[in-house]
């Protein structure tokens, strides 16, 4: 009863790579705080920064077959995101899956679930974003949906969608909105560089952002410490 | 509601420069095991390991203003220390909060919730202590009290205690009794040396300590394998 | 009523080595994926990887009496396992007992616990897999078992078995099973490595394990995505 | 930029009464064992069950200010579930918004977040779903969406989909679906009600769903204890 | 080098009295939303709801003792309150202790640790605040400071403070604002009597709070779900 | 690869009732504080107090398949004990497996996984420990070992020793042991009666315990308070 559909759209890679230089923290703002896919999942090793296209999977508890489904879907430039059906800590993934992903082209992976080999695919340069490292094997019984809309770790996911990925975290963006929000990512990236300066000269965030009387309505208000 | 107390007193720079070369360890051991914050908070990279002033604040769930109002009460060897009201993961504090830190003197940030932009953090050398990794920004409508003291990740803070931090976590120590606890962790630096070269001779800890007797009293007993 | 069993056995360094080299999954699947330790264990520094014969350690609750009378059970090649009788997050272990274990020969320790020094551990190059990370200091009022059988997260081990630990977490092979298992786990890796070979050549998992009939079968089914 | 829907659709409450008297298991049976809420949401009393149609709400963290605004959104029938847009353990309910979505025909609460007053809506008997239990109040300052698309411990929601509630957590059924479900729902009702009968009276599961060989295919195999 | 304080000051019994009526949600409020112990302390049985002054115990992992001592220090009206010095899930008490204190006038207990013979408390009507439920017993080797100020999930509590617990949580109250919060607690029961009646007749919070001018302010707008 | 052992040894019934009449904290008291399961295992109803031979099984993640199989090795007081290969959360059991079990005599169940139906089986009276309630079904794809020695949550359990439950959580003991434990945990609840009486006169446990004394040499001291 598991689907796989064939040829579904994507967002086109110039816009991908630009969010990716945009970073998730900017991208996540530049949407108005949306599409961020829960803090536990990390990054196995640090720095990375990448965004591609969504390649979507679903996996049943301790069950990696459909991930072999999804290779053959895979483009260039497209980023695997997993999401089993139940919470499952299992090793879904490793050198293996990662050497033939790299073969088609895809960047990444983000799995709300474990990884395992990870000092190999650390020397190969393969990020990955998983809930836990774990050597626990899978078995391969029961295929899942390949390429359907998804949830993984509590951000709603379509296939082309544009997954951006760093040492923050991971963001997703919807493919009709991905040109809009590299747009405003990129106004947000100028505009903090100024702010930045003038923080680091010594300018206080109060008077930068004119804060002091809407705090003060708020009801904040200052006192002496006595004398000790 | 909320209140931020001036001119808060502080613990001289030499000893809490002092309680930074002992190190987390070894300064808790000295004031009798007591003070450590919650083993959640762990550094954004490593190694790092620093001391600073207590600069206290409190945030609102998923709400960063008070740490802008508490830039403004910062003097150099101060450290940031952040608690939220109720728990939060949400990333509260990223690289333009950091640069305006440092354009006032502050050392580091140990927050008990989440934090961003961890990688332009780790590349500037801003050392930070935090419950989680999130790009997940806050909103700015709710003040927060500032300066006063708090209870972060389990420990109580007032403003002005010292705060050491290194790769093992945090440790406060309370203001009037630094200088002492200083004293007590550079004579337990210098036991342990002598400590380390019986140990790494091969001496063991069960003799060195004189340990045997007692252990015998509270029962435990030595029995041979049976042969296999 | 704790008790100390001397002369244990153990398992030949050469099969133990052997294991090391093969690493963590490949010996889980090499056994049959049994004799993983919990994921909650992972390495204080990466990359790591070693192998060694248990040397088992009880500790009470915040109490870590028993790693000292365990030092002296310790021959070369040996790998301490210490698992708190009640779950603790406390520092048990730090730089000081790690110099005298190396003094004996230890390899290196897996703690269902916590540990410190972290940093004066990764300087030394003694590698610890543990639960958590703290400075909490532990007293010496309960001795507890050494060198009997245990738990240790989630794990059944005895004495002498092997112990093989890596980036990818930790996974026990019984004494009498470790030379069997070492010829599986060479089998598997000469396997994986023309495998690798054909997957980074583009073949697919699909057609190289020979998958399409039994996804028909189990209900997988493919379908187009309509024009958007 | 938050944003109320008027008027979504609705599924017949015929269809709705019916999927609570089958139940989550059944259900979640019944439609291919898909649309579970994560099983951290649990009855605030128990037994419990109810089903309705779903009036969605988001909630910045520790704010919850757009659930008066979802009040006015609802219809008898109706069964709010609320999501924060970060996690959040607050207390966001109360029996006064209880009080004031009974007297609107709401039927109970599915809250991936904290609750308080539980002892008078337990009183009450208004049914609550939650993540958890706290008195921690919250604000209103940031209003969220409501009545949008939205995804509640990890389930994609709909408003006028059908949610479904019990002892066992809680269910989401796509409005479109709901009548075929049910009618799933009922047959397999039937169905185990012969099976129960045939086990009660010591058939073996082994034997009624005729699984020896297949057991005998994947490898299972019986062995006497030796005497012992 | 532990401590016990003799002779600390306590909270009359009828400001005591009147804050357990008020319950935790509405102290809470009363004195500003602070002062709330972690969710994670659930009681043993429901309904429950009592006040006393805080008798206040720290307890080292694993190791009851210092409860012993605790007992002595009761007055009639107390609530003792137990946290460990670090974290711990043992189960510290039970019905012997729970007899004892009984007999020298202790209204109940909070703590942030485990507790065990809960069938029995149950069944002697002694309400329990917990962060587990454990039979693990615990030693006596280790005493810890009784009626010192104390840090216990997460609040900050001194002998005598007021500790008002029920379904909902555990929250402490100055004892010097004791009287204070009550009156400002009589207060809100009385304004929310009224509300809850119009609530009840069908009028709408948005009005009631008069919150439509400020949402709008805050960007919150309507629109039409396209027909269907 | 899967076993099943047919014929092990039980524990005789007259033993096994004994122990669950002493209780899961009076028996592993009287086994000298070992034997534990993790405290994460709560009861779906309470109060219940139950004893029985295990009755072991292995399953894999997501997969009920090896629980089928252990029916058929159930005798009249057994108690079936459910252990997964890696953690998992899903409902791995419902009302037609106890009915099932309940034919063969077994009087219920310890599962450091999930369950459902639990308003059923709350219903019928079938005693369930679990690690959480989750609604989400399990596959028959992958059978796993029954009547093999497991560990479950954390503690090693073999075929026919004895599983103590009650509301404080799960013990195992030993079979060979078992008539011992029995006669220490009676010779205890004896013991108990006396001291609970004195408690209850209000004597000290200090003076009972003879304490007073072994607590100053551990450096307990007693000071006033200051007037305030």
């Amino acid at each position: 009863m598991a689907i796989v559909v064939r040829n579904t759209p994507r967002t086109a890679l110039d816009v991908v790579d630009g969010l990716a230089e945009a970073g998730v923290a900017t991208v996540h703002e530049a949407q108005g705080r949306t599409g961020l896919l829960g803090s536990r999942l990390r990054p196995i090793y640090r720095p990375a920064r990448i965004a591609g296209n969504a390649l979507t999977c679903e996996v049943a508890p301790g069950d990696n077959w459909s991930i072999h489904v999804a290779v053959e879907m895979a483009r260039p430039g497209d980023l695997l995101v997993v999401t089993p059906t139940s919470p499952c800590d299992d090793g879904y993934f490793g050198e293996l899956l990662a050497t033939s992903l790299v073969a088609h082209g895809v960047r990444g992976l983000v799995i709300d679930a474990g990884v395992r080999d990870v000092a190999d695919l650390t020397e190969m340069g393969f990020p990955v974003w998983s809930k836990t490292i774990s050597a626990q094997g899978t078995v391969k019984e029961t295929p899942g949906n390949v390429q359907t809309p998804i949830v993984c770790a509590g951000a709603y996911v379509e296939p082309g969608d544009v997954i951006v990925a760093d040492d923050d975290g991971v963001v997703v963006v919807r493919r009709l909105n991905a040109a809009d929000v590299l747009a405003a990512a990129r106004a947000r990236v100028q505009n903090e560089a100024e702010k930045r300066e003038r923080l680091a000269s010594g300018e206080l965030g109060l008077d930068m952002y004119a804060m002091r009387e809407k705090l003060a309505q708020r009801g904040l208000r200052y006192e002496e410490h006595p004398p000790s």
